[in-house]
């Protein structure tokens, strides 16, 4: 294994999804559901407010994991992802990824996956394996 | 189960992914990974030019379903993805989603999830559970 990877390695990030960078993912992944983008239409959700799209969360994922952990020459070959709870914009959210496992017979890292709100609240968790090259 | 939906009913997209967007995704995501930005290091890759973000792909399950099936009040309760192939920039990807399975005692489905690419080739699979508000 290249990089000296070792199981418990970890890295993280906190961001805060703006207005502006919840439109620019609705526009580039087609999810333009109301709930993303209507204020009034989200004030009369369950959710009370509008808030960020799931899979948007999902992507400081690839962020850590293309950067950081194992970052350069990283090949993401999967990714689960459970959404917990509701991510309102302006929240700030801290992503987490965290090796669990290494393969010995093949450059393959698992990473537990986590997001986590500025209560400690989980937000969204799951599993990413990666080939490091 | 509002919205009468049934086990076989699918939804798709196609999109070419631009230069600027997969600019924009790397921006909001955080993941400037050199993959996806740096034309010559690409070039120099396994992949021989850049590539679309994963994350970026898979984003499209995130338009079909918030706006097509189940669309508006559908809340997305979990995503698994598994990186089969490259997706090139400006190169056209076709996502569906299908219903698979839907539960008796909660508003709850199952979809299986796919993008392919011009040719044909699987890029991306996976499996969304999406409960239907």
């Amino acid at each position: 294994m290249r990089k000296n990877l070792k199981v418990g390695d970890s890295a993280s990030l906190s961001k805060v999804f703006t207005e502006e960078e919840v439109m620019q993912f609705a526009n580039i992944s087609t999810d333009t559901n109301p709930i993303h983008l209507d204020e009034k239409y989200a004030a009369d959700s369950v959710f009370g407010e509008r808030i960020v799209h799931g899979m948007l969360t999902a992507s400081l994922f690839s962020g850590l994991i293309g950067v950081e952990l194992p970052g350069e020459g990283a090949i993401y070959l999967g990714q689960s992802l459970t959404f917990k709870a509701p991510v309102k914009i302006g929240e700030q959210v801290t992503a987490s990824v965290e090796i669990t496992k290494i393969r010995e017979d093949k450059p393959i890292v698992t990473l537990l996956t986590l997001c986590v709100n500025s209560g400690g609240q989980v937000v969204l968790e799951g599993e990413a394996v990666v080939k490091v090259s």
